[in-house]
Formats: structure tokens, C-alpha cells, sequence
């Protein structure tokens, strides 16, 4: 037996505490002195999370981390599920950090794109969300996480309000592996009577911090029906006859564009109009879509849960906790653990929509230009192998005649068949193979995989790719909708009547969806003051959405 | 818009909680008066929630519950990761409860098999846990959680120990959805300052009563080297040659059975000889199984993220802080949820037994006479398709020549050709046919779909199951490794032969293992005490271990 020290990873956090020491009250650090707490906290080489969630920033402490001198600090190997701020890469340009793993890039995805491209940033991997936090249990074990909270008190306990969001997962990874736990507040309060809610234990939190302002909030999941063409309607009325009343699906998580905002504020009007009311779409993973709040209202809705907040939803949420998560405070509990989670296993359905499809179906929204990553994408939409329960919908696409057969998670992609200036959106090789060649990962960056794929809707028509029996039929049933992109012009017009006869592909016709029909009318909501309107002026827009 | 209202689940839960007041000091309720309690907060036709996980069981809770009056409270729809205890049943028995929603059933299994035959319980499904807790944020939502805890404040402030389990993701569902959360704890401390460490925040939880005496603790995942036979060796020496080695898997899991165990124990010793040490087997995602002791002194072992405890692991898992993920406290940091996922995203490999296995490598242990339920293994056993991180073992089965080509969780069943009683493992069809059909489950209740598992390992040889070409070829390379089974006696010579000369099935010859090695002397402990011995005294296994 080895006389081998067993308590590396305590003592070495012991001795960068005591370092800490001249700048800690307890667990509060002089706000003043982060600079100097984060040197004594942080060594390179390290595992350091930065908490970048879609709607909760630790932006204060990544500020201050992007100010160390990379003499004294380099070489981290930063982990963040979403990269949202300037300063998230500002820690590369500047040499303290040289590696990241991280799920999602949004506003940074240009920047971080050539950041990759040129070697400045060493890319571990881009994952899905849980993917990542999962890692952080196995062989990305994080030495310091910089977490954000609404509110802390000074025994560590965090109150995160409507934006738990990651927290939970990224702290209990650092919590019990010896690791550091360092978490900005936008306020501190002396004891936990003084707390709404806690939503992170004081004992897994090591240092609190009150940040010189409150924490950025992006509202990401907001889209104005101003913007929501006829064609999106059109494919929206498609999507509620050929796949939601087709297949029952009950259960289901949209993506954030406005293919899928159209089919949320078609529910109270055509989707009435068809008598789906109760029969679709009543449990929902979702982030609180101000353009769900019609079908809310209307009835149609019974439950929400959401991997985080959005901004101006606060006040409509607290308000309707027979449908969202909320806590004994009344506000939003949210948690993307769970979430996806939820979306992975319980939910019947993904919709969503990507930049790029080549033609077995495979997508991606990474470009040559823009590597925004997946997000939650990839595990909301991909089968769940593991899944042994049976809906309605999921098992609607088991193959018959099999006692063993299984059924499936539909996986839909929404996509016009040209991209705004005219750019195919179907071609024949996607950029994300030259992507990963040009910054070095090890496999392509695919969002969804044509093999995940059981449904593709285009406005010429929806394939039922689940009903493909061999991938050449695949083929011919994604070309049989992809219009007079290159694709869809060298479809085989008998191949796609065969496959319209055999029920595999139906156009808008075979649904009975006529595009005269499709008029922005038929929308639930036609601005953001409509959906104030709807909320009884719950709901309250970000200025940059008002227009009155 | 309507004039609904929205808040039906928190007024309903504030009526039950007046009700329930008499009993009630603050969060506190005397324990005698634990059935007027729950009478007053469970109501006919709830979800409830008892835990049951495989190392904490509310079982002071679930034996009130079986004591309510039937005619007061009926129809409960049970939901229970682990159905574990006779209590469990007298529910369906005594006519509380109807339906049941669960994962694993263990000791349990006899009897709730034969409960599904008579109707007596209705199953909606047998789940892998994770899918389990993602149902209950969107169609299975909980009432009433009735949860355990070593210890509790009057604030409701949780202390599970080693055993958070799947306490965190049950009392979530609840707690933020208007939900009663009612935890049983060993000991009610004052305050949260004598709690060793707080695991579930007290503002999650309603009511805490102490129990009559400590939760029930099943040592489940406790092999005692004695009972490992050179077969099982054999075979282990040919997964570490032909798998392990091969593939150069690193993280992974490993099932409960004394296959795995014997892997476990040969990893200092023929694992040493082979000069792997540092080169696989680094990162598990595992309970902390005592046979494991031995790869941990030895320096095999870089960390272990745990489900659950194992009883009689507790001053060892303390004492090694680098390798477990404990808590300031000291005591483990189990949790189920993250474990599950870190086993379906992060693990290279899912190394398991089985009961049955047809011709196309599906395979379960439900039979007729047995309804174990299935646990983690479909979530652990299955392709992980939103996986987009690359490690070695993972990229070494991706096919070759296709820039989209993704890698695969290897999956792998390690059985002997015959069941003890020499029943054959390898069936014409799964009992799970018959008992989805006697029981009206919506699907049949199979383990790992044929399509799934990777590698068929038995002491006939090993077949690489993702080299299959066709389903066709997929059932020749289960037939070449099945032996003298009906299955494996209709394997065409030349087939095999063929398989063998393209390396899709590999004899323990091509491997250089022989069964001459293969001896108990292999073993780096082959007792319990041993095992102790390794430990430096740490592991304290349960008095039935123990043979001195």
C-alpha cells in the first residue's frame, strides 16, 4: 500500500484560501480587492468555469479575472456553457487563457470564431449544455468556478432569483472535488432570513462578492411578431396539421426563431380552428417565450419548465405558478439540468431550425463566419436511446410488426430552403467540416445529425424522414422539399411523386394548407404591445422591443 | 382572456398545510402524529413520490403511508426510482395506491412481478432513473414527496450524508411546483449551524419529522471476491486485453455484477503485467464498490463520481478526497442525477450483465418470474447521439473515410453462455415479450436493444458488435461467441471463421488469454477481509460480509 497523500486537491485549496485570508471577511471578499483574492485563488494551468448562462453573467468576476497579469496567470483552461461577453474572450487575446470548452457563443460568435480559426483560442470541444456539465464530474473537474447571483448572505447561501439557470450543476462540481467556489451578488444581505429563497447552500459556496453593478441579462428567447413573414406562417400552419395533430405530440420544446414564435401564436387561432385545444402541445421545456403568453392564456398550456429566465417575463411568471416552476418566494425557479434533461427524456418533440443542411440531412449552424455553437440543441435533438416509456406521438413512429420496436423522438428541422440573401440553405458539403479542419477539433461540428432527423419542413413540403428505408431514400425525400436550391432541383420528379404517393413526403396541397390562408392575421399577437396586451401588462418588454 | 385562476397548485397545498397545522411546530411535526398528518396532506388520486433509492429509503414514511385507511385515500399513483421495500407493495396491496412509475425494484422483485400479472399494481413504465426525474418537470409532476435525510434543522435545512442519492432531483419536482415536501430524518437538530453540511436548502422543504429509527440501507453493491470463479476471470482478462486495452477506454462505468467485480481486482495485478496502469481505467462513474479498493491504493484510480454510497464505505471514501467527491463535511457528495448523466455524456464505456439475450443482442433482466427493473442501465447502455466531444476510446469506433463520421459509447454486454441452473443465456425471444403482454406495458421491457451494444463478451469469445455490416452479420457474431447454446450451435463454421479472419470476432486465442491463467491467485484480494486489509482498516463492511 502507497504512503500516497490523498488530500492534494483540500490541501492546495487550504493554501490558496489562506492566501486569500487578508481580503476575506468570513466568506465576503472587499469588492475592491477581487484583483488581488482572484491571483491568490487562481494558478495556471487551471480548470476555471466562468458562469455564462443565457441570462445570468458572472460578469464582474470575468472582468476581473480578464485583468490579471498573464505573467503571474496563464494557460487557464476556461469552461463555460455560454460565452457571452467581450470579456469572456478578452482572457484569450490577453494570454491568460489558452483552452475552452464550451457549449454556446451567441453574441461572441463572429469574435470567437476567428479567435479559433487563428489559434489565439485552443478548442477542447463544442458541446450541448449537459454534455458539458457532465464532464465536470469525469475528466473536466473544474479547480474554480466564478459564479453569479442574484443575492448572497454572508454565510455563502445564493439566492439566484428566476436565473438558477447552471448554477446548481457548476457549483456542486467545484463544491465537493476541492475546488473554489467564488460567487458574485448583485447584493448582499447579512443572513439568510433576509434571503427570498436560497437556491444554492452557503456551505458550497467559498467566497461572496458584491459586484459593482447588477449582472448583464440578454434577452435571448424574445421575438417581436413584427418580424414573423407569411411564409413563416405558412410553414407553421404546416407543421400544427402534418406533425402536431398528425402524431399527437403533447409534450415538446421549440427553438428560439421565428419559424417556431409563428407556431406558438398560431395555437389560439388556427390551431383552435382545428379543434387541437387539450389534444397538443400542454407540457412544455421551454424558456418563458413572450410568444407563448396567448396560448397561456388561452387555455392551451398546462405546464412549463425552463432551463432559464427571460428578461420582462419576471412579473407574468410569478403570476402564473400553476404553469411555470416557481419557488415558495413566487419567483421562476429555473434549472437546465433538469431541463434538458426534460427535453432529452420526457419530451415528445424538437423543432428547430439551422443554418445549413447537406443533403443526408445533417445540420449545423456553424459557418465559416459565426461559430455560435449548439447549445441545447444536439440532446434535445437526438433519440434518447435510453427512453422506456411510451406517449402517444413516440410511439407513433415505431415500425410496425415488431414486439420489440421502439418508438422515436421527433426531431424536426424548419427550414425555408434559401437563407436571407438568397444563399441556399441545402449544400453540399457544410462549412462545419471546414471549420473543424481549419481550428483542429476532432470531429465536425454538427448540430443535428441527419439520422437524428425524422422530420424535415421546408415551405415546398414536410418529409417524414423517419419513414426512409434506406439513407439513398433519405436523400430523395430531403430533395423532394428543398425547392430550386441546387438540392431540390435535382430531385427526380417520379421519385417524388412515388414518395408523395407512398405518403413519405406531403406538400402544402397534400396537407391542405393553402399559402392565401397564411396572412400575418392569423397571428395570435402582431407586436410586442399585443403580448402586453395578452399578459393584463404582466409582461414587460426590454425598451428595445417597445415601440410605443 | 380568461378569468381563470392561476394558482390552484399553491392554494390547494396552503389548504392541505392548514390542515396539517395541528401537528405542526413550525416545519416540525410530532412523530406519533404522522398519519393524521399525511392523511390531512395526501388526497386520493395524488402523484406521490416515496423515496426509494438504493442506499436511502423513506421507509418510516412509506410505513405510515401503508398504514392510511383505504376508503380515506385511494388511487395514489406512485412514483419511486426504487421499489425496495415490502411497504412499498402493501400500498398497491392494501389498496392506497394504483399506479406505479419506477426504475429498479430489487429485492422487490418477485413480488411486483407478480402484482403486474394480477392487476393488482398498474406500471405505467419501468424507466431508466433519469428519464424517471425528467417526467416528474413535465408529465409526471409530484404532489407529495415523502424523502429522507440522515439529519434536519427545524428550518427544513437537509443533511442526506453520503446518501443525497436522488433526493436533490425529487424534492426539486415538488418543491417549485406547488408540491408538499415531507422529509423523514434520522435526527432534527436546532439549527443549521449543528448541520454538518446542508445538501437540500430548508425553504425546498414543508414538513421534517424524526423517524422512529435510521433509514434501511441495502448494501447493494458489495461482491465478495470469494465467490469470483475462473470463468469470470477468464473473461475479465479477455475485457481487458480485447476492450479495455483495445480501445484505451478511460472513463467508465461498471455494472453490479462479479464479472465487473473480477475486472475490478485484476487491474493491480494482470492489468499491472500488461502495463496499463495510467493508460485506462482512470475516471469512473461508479458506486464506491469495495472491490474497487484495490485499483484505488494502487494508484489505477484518478476519480469516482458516485450514484449513491455503499454502507461500509464511509471512513474510506473520506480518506481519500482526491479520488470521491465529498463534502466540506467530509462524507460523500453522491448524486444520482448528475452521476446518470456523467455515465450517458461523459463515460467512454458501459461494461454490463444480463439475464437474457436474443438473437439480435437485445437483452433484460425481466423474465417472467423477475420485474428488477432496470436502473441506470438503458441511460448508461445506450449511444449517447448528442454527444459532440471526442476521446480516444469513444473516436476509435467511429467508421473511417466520412468527415461527419461520429464516434460511439461503447456498450457491453459480458455474459456467460449459461445461467446458473444452465439455462442459456442467449433466447430464442425475451420473457419482456410476454411480460409487456401479461401486464400491459406499452412497450416491452428491454434492458439494451440489440443495436446499442457495441461488444458481446463471453467465455467463448469476443465479438465486436459495431463491426457489424448488416443486422444479418450482427446475428452470425452473436451465434460465433454463444457457445453450446441452441443459438450458438446453429453458428455456421465458416461464418465464424470468417468473422474471425476480418477481426469482428476475436477467440480468447486470438487474444492470448488462456484459461490456465485464469486463476482465483489473479485476484489483487479474493476475501472481504482482504479487501479491508487494502483499505488500511478504512472499509467496514456489513457483519453479513463478514466471515472472521
Amino acid at each position: 500500500m502507497t504512503q500516497r497523500n490523498w488530500t492534494t486537491r483540500r490541501d492546495d485549496k487550504r493554501a490558496r484560501m489562506a492566501a486569500a485570508e487578508p481580503w476575506l471577511d468570513g466568506k465576503v471578499l472587499e469588492r475592491d480587492r477581487v484583483g488581488d483574492a482572484l491571483q491568490a485563488l487562481i494558478r495556471s494551468g487551471d480548470r476555471v468555469i466562468a458562469e455564462g448562462n443565457n441570462q445570468k453573467q458572472a460578469d464582474f468576476l470575468s472582468r476581473a479575472l480578464a485583468e490579471l497579469d498573464p505573467d503571474q496567470v496563464h494557460d487557464l483552461h476556461m469552461i463555460q456553457p455560454s460565452v457571452g461577453r467581450p470579456e469572456h474572450l478578452a482572457v484569450f487575446e490577453k494570454g491568460i487563457a489558452k483552452k475552452l470548452d464550451f457549449a454556446f457563443s451567441g453574441t461572441q460568435s463572429h469574435r470567437i470564431g476567428q479567435l479559433m480559426m487563428d489559434g489565439t483560442i485552443e478548442v477542447g470541444a463544442i458541446h450541448t449544455y449537459i454534455e458539458l456539465y457532465a464532464r465536470l464530474f469525469v475528466d473536466l473537474i473544474p479547480k474554480v468556478v466564478l459564479a453569479a447571483a442574484f443575492k448572497a448572505d454572508r454565510a455563502g447561501n445564493l439566492y439566484t432569483g428566476p436565473s438558477t439557470e447552471d448554477t446548481p450543476a457548476l457549483v456542486e462540481a467545484a463544491a465537493f472535488s476541492g475546488g473554489i467556489v467564488i460567487a458574485q451578488a448583485n447584493e448582499i444581505v447579512d443572513d439568510v432570513s433576509q434571503l427570498d429563497r436560497v437556491d444554492i447552500p452557503g456551505s458550497w459556496v467559498d467566497v461572496v462578492v458584491e459586484a459593482d453593478k447588477p449582472f448583464y441579462i440578454e434577452p435571448l428567447f424574445t421575438r417581436d411578431p413584427r418580424h414573423i413573414t407569411p411564409v413563416q406562417i405558412f410553414m407553421a400552419m404546416m407543421a400544427l396539421k402534418g406533425i402536431y395533430a398528425e402524431h399527437g405530440v403533447t409534450s415538446l420544446n421549440h427553438g428560439i426563431g421565428f419559424n417556431t414564435a409563428a407556431i406558438e401564436l398560431l395555437l389560439p387561432t388556427y390551431g383552435e380552428k382545428l379543434g387541437l385545444r387539450g389534444k397538443i402541445a400542454t407540457n412544455w421545456v421551454l424558456n418563458p417565450h413572450p410568444t407563448l403568453i396567448p396560448a397561456i392564456e388561452s387555455g392551451w398550456v398546462e405546464t412549463v419548465h425552463c432551463f432559464g429566465t427571460e428578461l420582462g417575463m419576471e412579473h407574468y411568471v410569478a403570476a402564473r405558478p400553476d404553469v411555470f416552476f416557481t419557488g415558495a418566494d413566487g419567483s421562476l425557479r429555473s434549472n437546465r439540468a433538469f431541463c434538458q434533461l426534460a427535453g432529452h427524456y420526457a419530451a415528445d418533440m424538437f423543432i428547430g431550425s439551422t443554418l445549413q443542411m447537406d443533403a443526408d440531412g445533417n445540420s449545423s449552424t456553424v459557418t465559416t463566419s459565426r461559430v455560435s455553437g449548439f447549445g441545447g440543441a444536439p440532446n434535445l435533438g437526438c433519440d434518447a436511446r435510453g427512453r422506456r416509456h411510451a406517449t402517444p406521438a413516440w410511439a407513433n413512429l415505431a415500425p410496425e410488426g415488431d414486439p420489440l420496436a421502439r418508438g422515436r423522438k421527433l426531431v424536426v428541422q424548419m427550414v425555408e430552403t434559401f437563407q436571407a440573401g438568397l444563399t441556399p440553405t441545402f449544400v453540399d458539403t457544410l462549412d462545419a467540416v471546414a471549420v473543424a479542419e481549419k481550428a483542429g477539433l476532432d470531429i465536425a461540428p454538427v448540430m443535428v445529425y441527419g439520422d437524428d432527423t425524422t422530420h424535415l419542413l421546408t415551405e415546398e413540403g414536410l418529409a417524414y424522414l423517419y419513414k426512409a428505408e434506406s439513407p439513398a431514400e433519405r436523400r430523395a425525400m430531403i430533395a423532394a422539399v428543398a425547392g430550386v436550391t441546387p438540392l431540390g432541383l435535382s430531385a427526380d420528379a417520379a421519385t417524388t411523386q412515388r414518395l408523395r404517393d407512398e405518403d413519405k413526403v406531403r406538400t402544402p396541397e397534400d396537407l391542405g394548407v393553402s399559402r392565401t390562408e397564411a396572412t400575418r392575421s392569423q397571428l395570435a399577437a402582431s407586436s410586442i404591445a399585443d403580448l402586453v396586451d395578452w399578459s393584463g401588462g404582466l409582461y414587460a418588454p426590454p425598451p428595445r422591443f417597445r415601440s410605443w
